[in-house]
Protein backbone atom coordinates (compact mmCIF):
# COMPACT_ATOMS: atom_id res chain seq x y z
CA UNK A 1 0.00 0.00 0.00
CA UNK A 2 1.08 3.72 -1.04
CA UNK A 3 0.04 6.71 0.97
CA UNK A 4 -0.05 9.87 -1.21
CA UNK A 5 -0.06 12.54 -0.23
CA UNK A 6 -1.22 15.48 -2.96
CA UNK A 7 -3.72 18.23 -4.35
CA UNK A 8 -4.56 19.02 -7.51
CA UNK A 9 -2.21 20.37 -9.66
CA UNK A 10 0.30 19.08 -12.65
CA UNK A 11 3.11 17.47 -10.24
CA UNK A 12 0.17 15.65 -7.81
CA UNK A 13 -1.21 14.34 -10.95
CA UNK A 14 1.56 13.10 -12.43
CA UNK A 15 1.87 10.91 -9.04
CA UNK A 16 -2.12 10.07 -9.06
CA UNK A 17 -2.03 9.44 -13.09
CA UNK A 18 0.94 6.97 -12.44
CA UNK A 19 -0.14 5.11 -9.14
CA UNK A 20 -3.82 4.49 -11.40
CA UNK A 21 -1.78 3.15 -14.07
CA UNK A 22 0.20 0.71 -12.20
CA UNK A 23 -2.34 -0.47 -10.26
CA UNK A 24 -0.80 -0.16 -6.99
CA UNK A 25 -3.36 0.15 -4.18
CA UNK A 26 -2.38 3.40 -2.42
CA UNK A 27 -4.68 5.74 -0.10
CA UNK A 28 -5.29 9.23 -0.87
CA UNK A 29 -4.03 12.31 1.73
CA UNK A 30 -5.41 15.32 0.56
CA UNK A 31 -2.81 18.47 1.13
CA UNK A 32 -4.59 21.14 0.23
CA UNK A 33 -2.49 23.90 -0.66
CA UNK A 34 -4.98 27.02 -0.70
CA UNK A 35 -4.93 26.69 3.20
CA UNK A 36 -1.12 26.04 3.54
CA UNK A 37 -1.75 22.47 4.45
CA UNK A 38 1.70 21.80 3.30
CA UNK A 39 3.34 23.67 6.22
CA UNK A 40 2.22 21.26 8.53
CA UNK A 41 4.94 19.57 10.94
CA UNK A 42 4.08 16.35 10.43
CA UNK A 43 4.08 17.15 6.25
CA UNK A 44 7.51 18.37 6.59
CA UNK A 45 8.83 15.08 7.82
CA UNK A 46 7.54 13.12 4.66
CA UNK A 47 8.51 16.20 2.35
CA UNK A 48 11.49 19.04 3.49
CA UNK A 49 10.83 21.06 0.73
CA UNK A 50 6.79 21.56 1.71
CA UNK A 51 5.72 20.81 -1.87
CA UNK A 52 3.30 18.11 -3.08
CA UNK A 53 3.37 15.37 -4.10
CA UNK A 54 5.28 12.27 -1.25
CA UNK A 55 4.39 9.15 -0.67
CA UNK A 56 5.17 6.86 2.09
CA UNK A 57 5.42 3.18 1.08
CA UNK A 58 4.17 0.91 3.81
CA UNK A 59 5.71 -2.23 2.50
CA UNK A 60 8.86 -0.83 3.96
CA UNK A 61 9.01 2.54 5.41
CA UNK A 62 10.16 4.46 3.17
CA UNK A 63 9.06 8.14 1.95
CA UNK A 64 9.66 9.95 -1.03
CA UNK A 65 9.14 13.71 -2.00
CA UNK A 66 9.78 15.00 -5.78
CA UNK A 67 7.43 13.44 -8.41
CA UNK A 68 10.16 12.81 -10.55
CA UNK A 69 11.90 10.63 -7.61
CA UNK A 70 8.48 9.13 -7.46
CA UNK A 71 7.93 8.55 -11.09
CA UNK A 72 10.75 6.36 -11.30
CA UNK A 73 10.26 4.71 -8.21
CA UNK A 74 6.82 3.55 -8.68
CA UNK A 75 8.41 2.36 -12.45
CA UNK A 76 11.27 -0.23 -10.80
CA UNK A 77 8.82 -1.43 -8.32
CA UNK A 78 6.29 -2.28 -10.66
CA UNK A 79 8.84 -2.43 -13.64
CA UNK A 80 5.96 -0.83 -15.47
CA UNK A 81 6.11 2.45 -17.59
CA UNK A 82 10.46 2.28 -18.09
CA UNK A 83 10.92 -0.54 -20.16
CA UNK A 84 15.18 -1.17 -20.40
CA UNK A 85 15.77 -0.43 -23.70
CA UNK A 86 14.43 2.91 -23.39
CA UNK A 87 15.23 3.94 -20.45
CA UNK A 88 18.10 6.59 -20.79
CA UNK A 89 15.77 8.19 -23.24
CA UNK A 90 13.44 8.43 -20.68
CA UNK A 91 15.41 9.66 -18.39
CA UNK A 92 16.44 12.45 -20.13
CA UNK A 93 12.77 13.38 -21.24
CA UNK A 94 11.95 13.20 -17.79
CA UNK A 95 14.44 15.82 -16.57
CA UNK A 96 13.47 17.91 -19.45
CA UNK A 97 10.15 18.15 -17.71
CA UNK A 98 11.44 18.31 -14.20
CA UNK A 99 14.04 20.58 -14.70
CA UNK A 100 11.96 23.19 -18.03
CA UNK A 101 8.37 21.90 -18.86
CA UNK A 102 7.23 22.35 -15.05
CA UNK A 103 8.94 25.04 -13.54
CA UNK A 104 8.95 27.57 -16.49
CA UNK A 105 5.23 26.25 -17.46
CA UNK A 106 5.15 27.41 -13.35
CA UNK A 107 6.29 30.76 -13.74
CA UNK A 108 3.92 30.93 -16.88
CA UNK A 109 1.08 30.54 -15.05
CA UNK A 110 1.83 32.86 -12.43
CA UNK A 111 2.49 35.95 -14.67
CA UNK A 112 0.08 34.73 -17.29
CA UNK A 113 -2.61 33.65 -15.41
CA UNK A 114 -2.27 34.55 -12.07
CA UNK A 115 -0.89 37.87 -11.98
CA UNK A 116 -0.77 39.41 -15.67
CA UNK A 117 -1.18 42.88 -14.95
CA UNK A 118 2.25 43.20 -12.54
CA UNK A 119 5.15 42.73 -15.28
CA UNK A 120 4.70 43.40 -18.73
CA UNK A 121 8.41 42.03 -19.20
CA UNK A 122 8.35 38.54 -17.14
CA UNK A 123 4.79 37.67 -18.39
CA UNK A 124 5.88 37.88 -22.48
CA UNK A 125 9.25 36.26 -21.12
CA UNK A 126 7.44 33.09 -20.09
CA UNK A 127 4.83 33.28 -22.79
CA UNK A 128 7.99 32.50 -25.37
CA UNK A 129 9.90 30.20 -23.19
CA UNK A 130 6.37 28.11 -22.84
CA UNK A 131 6.04 28.19 -26.86
CA UNK A 132 9.92 27.46 -26.98
CA UNK A 133 9.43 24.07 -25.15
CA UNK A 134 6.09 23.08 -26.71
CA UNK A 135 8.15 23.43 -29.62
CA UNK A 136 10.83 20.94 -28.35
CA UNK A 137 8.21 18.22 -27.72
CA UNK A 138 6.43 19.15 -31.04
CA UNK A 139 9.79 18.19 -32.72
CA UNK A 140 10.20 14.95 -30.39
CA UNK A 141 6.87 13.67 -31.15
CA UNK A 142 6.78 14.42 -34.85
CA UNK A 143 9.23 11.71 -34.96
CA UNK A 144 7.99 9.15 -31.88
CA UNK A 145 3.88 8.54 -30.85
CA UNK A 146 5.46 9.07 -27.09
CA UNK A 147 7.89 11.40 -25.85
CA UNK A 148 10.76 8.61 -25.63
CA UNK A 149 9.34 5.45 -27.87
CA UNK A 150 6.24 3.94 -25.79
CA UNK A 151 3.79 5.60 -23.62
CA UNK A 152 6.28 5.62 -20.42
CA UNK A 153 6.76 7.76 -17.29
CA UNK A 154 8.06 10.60 -19.31
CA UNK A 155 4.73 11.05 -20.86
CA UNK A 156 2.95 10.51 -17.73
CA UNK A 157 5.58 13.63 -16.45
CA UNK A 158 4.50 16.18 -18.93
CA UNK A 159 1.19 15.41 -19.80
CA UNK A 160 -0.55 17.01 -16.88
CA UNK A 161 1.41 20.39 -17.66
CA UNK A 162 0.35 20.49 -21.24
CA UNK A 163 -3.03 19.81 -18.99
CA UNK A 164 -2.75 23.75 -18.09
CA UNK A 165 -2.07 24.83 -21.79
CA UNK A 166 -4.73 27.31 -21.25
CA UNK A 167 -3.74 29.02 -18.22
CA UNK A 168 0.13 29.25 -20.41
CA UNK A 169 -1.79 30.64 -23.49
CA UNK A 170 -0.47 28.02 -25.68
CA UNK A 171 -2.71 27.10 -28.68
CA UNK A 172 -2.72 23.18 -29.11
CA UNK A 173 -3.29 23.76 -33.42
CA UNK A 174 -0.14 25.66 -33.48
CA UNK A 175 1.58 22.27 -32.23
CA UNK A 176 -0.28 19.19 -34.48
CA UNK A 177 1.92 16.35 -33.00
CA UNK A 178 1.26 17.94 -29.40
CA UNK A 179 -1.97 17.81 -29.45
CA UNK A 180 -2.19 14.30 -30.55
CA UNK A 181 -0.42 13.04 -28.37
CA UNK A 182 -2.39 15.18 -26.12
CA UNK A 183 -5.82 13.57 -26.84
CA UNK A 184 -4.54 10.11 -27.19
CA UNK A 185 -3.71 10.46 -23.43
CA UNK A 186 -6.39 12.05 -21.91
CA UNK A 187 -8.70 9.39 -23.44
CA UNK A 188 -6.78 6.50 -21.58
CA UNK A 189 -8.69 5.47 -18.36
CA UNK A 190 -6.24 5.85 -15.83
CA UNK A 191 -5.21 9.12 -16.56
CA UNK A 192 -8.75 10.06 -16.37
CA UNK A 193 -8.79 8.86 -12.94
CA UNK A 194 -5.67 9.57 -11.58
CA UNK A 195 -6.84 13.43 -12.96
CA UNK A 196 -9.46 13.45 -10.04
CA UNK A 197 -7.33 12.82 -7.72
CA UNK A 198 -7.73 14.04 -4.77
CA UNK A 199 -10.89 15.69 -5.83
CA UNK A 200 -12.22 16.64 -9.51
CA UNK A 201 -12.22 20.12 -10.25
CA UNK A 202 -13.46 19.50 -13.69
CA UNK A 203 -13.27 17.56 -16.68
CA UNK A 204 -9.91 17.32 -18.58
CA UNK A 205 -9.19 20.83 -20.69
CA UNK A 206 -9.71 19.66 -24.53
CA UNK A 207 -8.16 21.61 -27.53
CA UNK B 1 35.58 7.74 -23.54
CA UNK B 2 32.73 10.44 -23.39
CA UNK B 3 32.58 13.20 -25.32
CA UNK B 4 31.23 16.07 -22.92
CA UNK B 5 29.39 19.23 -24.64
CA UNK B 6 29.36 22.13 -22.34
CA UNK B 7 29.78 25.25 -21.33
CA UNK B 8 31.02 27.57 -18.06
CA UNK B 9 27.49 27.01 -16.19
CA UNK B 10 25.96 25.65 -13.59
CA UNK B 11 24.85 22.55 -15.05
CA UNK B 12 27.79 22.21 -17.23
CA UNK B 13 30.07 22.15 -14.18
CA UNK B 14 27.49 19.58 -12.59
CA UNK B 15 28.93 17.01 -15.85
CA UNK B 16 32.38 18.03 -15.70
CA UNK B 17 32.75 17.57 -12.39
CA UNK B 18 30.94 14.04 -11.85
CA UNK B 19 33.80 13.39 -15.23
CA UNK B 20 36.27 14.47 -12.97
CA UNK B 21 35.52 13.22 -9.31
CA UNK B 22 34.65 9.50 -11.55
CA UNK B 23 38.14 9.69 -13.50
CA UNK B 24 36.51 8.93 -16.77
CA UNK B 25 38.49 9.53 -19.75
CA UNK B 26 36.47 12.46 -21.82
CA UNK B 27 37.05 15.20 -24.49
CA UNK B 28 35.73 18.11 -24.29
CA UNK B 29 33.83 20.06 -26.58
CA UNK B 30 33.11 23.94 -25.73
CA UNK B 31 29.46 24.91 -26.75
CA UNK B 32 30.43 28.89 -26.24
CA UNK B 33 26.33 30.00 -25.73
CA UNK B 34 27.42 33.59 -25.99
CA UNK B 35 27.71 32.68 -29.52
CA UNK B 36 24.78 30.55 -30.04
CA UNK B 37 26.47 27.21 -30.66
CA UNK B 38 24.23 25.63 -29.48
CA UNK B 39 21.27 26.28 -32.04
CA UNK B 40 23.75 24.61 -34.58
CA UNK B 41 22.39 21.76 -36.60
CA UNK B 42 24.72 18.92 -35.15
CA UNK B 43 24.54 20.19 -31.30
CA UNK B 44 20.31 19.71 -31.88
CA UNK B 45 20.83 15.94 -32.96
CA UNK B 46 22.51 15.21 -29.40
CA UNK B 47 20.39 17.48 -27.73
CA UNK B 48 16.82 18.55 -28.65
CA UNK B 49 15.86 21.00 -26.13
CA UNK B 50 19.27 22.99 -27.48
CA UNK B 51 21.11 23.06 -24.09
CA UNK B 52 24.20 21.96 -22.32
CA UNK B 53 25.54 19.32 -21.30
CA UNK B 54 25.10 16.91 -22.98
CA UNK B 55 27.46 13.84 -24.07
CA UNK B 56 28.11 10.75 -26.36
CA UNK B 57 29.00 7.86 -24.66
CA UNK B 58 31.84 6.40 -27.13
CA UNK B 59 31.92 3.37 -26.02
CA UNK B 60 28.31 2.54 -26.70
CA UNK B 61 27.29 5.41 -29.18
CA UNK B 62 24.81 6.67 -27.24
CA UNK B 63 23.76 10.21 -26.68
CA UNK B 64 22.22 12.11 -23.50
CA UNK B 65 21.22 15.72 -22.95
CA UNK B 66 20.28 16.92 -19.45
CA UNK B 67 22.66 17.61 -16.52
CA UNK B 68 20.45 15.27 -14.30
CA UNK B 69 20.17 12.11 -16.53
CA UNK B 70 23.38 12.27 -17.19
CA UNK B 71 24.56 12.32 -13.14
CA UNK B 72 22.43 9.26 -12.86
CA UNK B 73 24.18 7.51 -16.33
CA UNK B 74 27.81 8.37 -14.77
CA UNK B 75 26.71 7.37 -11.50
CA UNK B 76 25.51 3.95 -12.84
CA UNK B 77 27.96 3.17 -15.32
CA UNK B 78 31.08 3.68 -12.78
CA UNK B 79 28.72 2.82 -9.67
CA UNK B 80 30.81 5.81 -8.06
CA UNK B 81 28.59 8.72 -6.53
CA UNK B 82 25.31 7.13 -5.56
CA UNK B 83 25.25 4.33 -3.26
CA UNK B 84 22.81 1.61 -3.20
CA UNK B 85 21.85 2.60 0.53
CA UNK B 86 20.78 6.46 -0.49
CA UNK B 87 19.60 5.63 -3.52
CA UNK B 88 16.13 7.21 -3.46
CA UNK B 89 17.50 9.91 -1.27
CA UNK B 90 19.72 10.92 -3.62
CA UNK B 91 17.49 10.78 -6.07
CA UNK B 92 14.89 13.06 -4.87
CA UNK B 93 17.40 15.96 -3.72
CA UNK B 94 18.69 15.21 -7.08
CA UNK B 95 15.00 16.18 -8.20
CA UNK B 96 14.59 19.11 -5.62
CA UNK B 97 17.85 20.51 -7.58
CA UNK B 98 16.06 20.00 -11.16
CA UNK B 99 13.10 21.20 -10.38
CA UNK B 100 13.65 23.90 -7.76
CA UNK B 101 17.16 24.65 -6.87
CA UNK B 102 18.32 25.35 -10.77
CA UNK B 103 15.34 26.45 -12.41
CA UNK B 104 14.20 29.41 -9.62
CA UNK B 105 17.62 30.12 -9.04
CA UNK B 106 18.12 30.63 -12.83
CA UNK B 107 15.36 33.19 -12.84
CA UNK B 108 17.23 34.59 -9.57
CA UNK B 109 20.47 34.93 -12.11
CA UNK B 110 17.63 36.71 -14.96
CA UNK B 111 15.84 39.23 -12.31
CA UNK B 112 18.51 40.08 -10.36
CA UNK B 113 21.73 39.76 -11.74
CA UNK B 114 21.14 40.35 -15.48
CA UNK B 115 18.24 42.60 -15.30
CA UNK B 116 17.67 43.86 -11.67
CA UNK B 117 15.68 47.29 -13.69
CA UNK B 118 13.03 45.40 -15.08
CA UNK B 119 10.55 43.72 -12.55
CA UNK B 120 10.87 45.20 -9.14
CA UNK B 121 8.17 42.51 -8.44
CA UNK B 122 10.04 39.75 -9.96
CA UNK B 123 13.21 40.49 -8.72
CA UNK B 124 11.46 40.08 -5.35
CA UNK B 125 9.82 37.18 -6.19
CA UNK B 126 12.69 34.97 -7.19
CA UNK B 127 15.10 36.59 -4.00
CA UNK B 128 12.55 35.37 -1.75
CA UNK B 129 12.34 31.75 -3.39
CA UNK B 130 16.53 31.58 -3.57
CA UNK B 131 16.24 32.67 0.52
CA UNK B 132 13.12 29.96 0.84
CA UNK B 133 15.55 27.17 -1.75
CA UNK B 134 18.72 27.39 0.69
CA UNK B 135 16.57 27.40 3.79
CA UNK B 136 15.37 24.10 2.71
CA UNK B 137 18.95 22.75 2.05
CA UNK B 138 20.32 24.50 5.18
CA UNK B 139 17.53 22.49 7.25
CA UNK B 140 19.35 19.00 5.50
CA UNK B 141 22.84 20.13 5.87
CA UNK B 142 21.96 20.36 9.72
CA UNK B 143 20.94 16.67 9.95
CA UNK B 144 23.43 15.64 7.72
CA UNK B 145 27.07 15.42 6.45
CA UNK B 146 26.14 16.02 2.33
CA UNK B 147 22.65 16.12 1.21
CA UNK B 148 21.98 12.52 1.38
CA UNK B 149 24.04 10.71 3.52
CA UNK B 150 27.59 10.30 1.97
CA UNK B 151 29.42 12.69 -1.19
CA UNK B 152 26.72 11.78 -3.78
CA UNK B 153 25.99 13.00 -7.41
CA UNK B 154 22.88 15.19 -5.42
CA UNK B 155 25.69 17.39 -3.75
CA UNK B 156 27.45 17.69 -7.25
CA UNK B 157 23.68 18.57 -8.92
CA UNK B 158 23.78 21.10 -6.09
CA UNK B 159 26.83 22.74 -5.54
CA UNK B 160 27.89 24.87 -8.65
CA UNK B 161 24.02 26.52 -8.43
CA UNK B 162 25.10 27.49 -4.82
CA UNK B 163 28.55 28.90 -6.46
CA UNK B 164 26.64 31.52 -7.63
CA UNK B 165 25.73 32.88 -4.38
CA UNK B 166 26.31 36.01 -5.35
CA UNK B 167 24.04 36.39 -7.99
CA UNK B 168 21.49 35.14 -6.08
CA UNK B 169 21.74 37.92 -3.27
CA UNK B 170 22.54 34.92 -0.45
CA UNK B 171 24.35 35.64 2.11
CA UNK B 172 26.03 32.43 2.56
CA UNK B 173 26.34 33.63 6.52
CA UNK B 174 22.74 33.32 7.37
CA UNK B 175 23.13 29.62 6.28
CA UNK B 176 25.52 27.77 8.02
CA UNK B 177 25.46 24.55 7.42
CA UNK B 178 25.03 25.52 3.66
CA UNK B 179 28.15 27.05 3.98
CA UNK B 180 30.26 24.36 5.59
CA UNK B 181 29.09 22.18 3.22
CA UNK B 182 29.69 24.71 0.04
CA UNK B 183 33.87 24.94 1.54
CA UNK B 184 34.30 21.29 2.33
CA UNK B 185 32.91 20.49 -1.60
CA UNK B 186 35.12 23.68 -2.72
CA UNK B 187 37.78 21.82 -1.59
CA UNK B 188 37.47 18.78 -3.86
CA UNK B 189 40.27 18.49 -6.66
CA UNK B 190 37.90 17.35 -8.74
CA UNK B 191 35.71 20.05 -8.32
CA UNK B 192 38.32 22.68 -9.16
CA UNK B 193 38.92 20.81 -11.64
CA UNK B 194 35.51 20.73 -13.30
CA UNK B 195 34.55 23.81 -12.21
CA UNK B 196 37.52 25.30 -15.11
CA UNK B 197 35.93 22.89 -17.89
CA UNK B 198 35.88 24.20 -20.70
CA UNK B 199 37.87 27.51 -19.96
CA UNK B 200 39.15 29.13 -16.97
CA UNK B 201 36.57 32.21 -15.89
CA UNK B 202 38.26 32.42 -12.68
CA UNK B 203 38.53 31.32 -8.69
CA UNK B 204 35.67 29.36 -7.29
CA UNK B 205 33.64 32.48 -5.03
CA UNK B 206 34.39 31.64 -1.46
CA UNK B 207 31.85 33.21 1.10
Amino acid sequence: MIDLYTWTTPNGRKASIMLEETGLPYAVHPIDIGKNDQFDEDFLEISPNNKIPAIVDQDNGMSLMESGAILIYLAEKTDMLMPKQNRWQILEWLMFQMGGFGPMLGQAHHFLHFKPEVSEYASKRYKVEAQRLYAVIDHQLEQSEYIAGEYSIADIALWPWASRFDWQQVNLDEFENVKRWYISIAERPAVQRGYDIPIRVGDIPMP
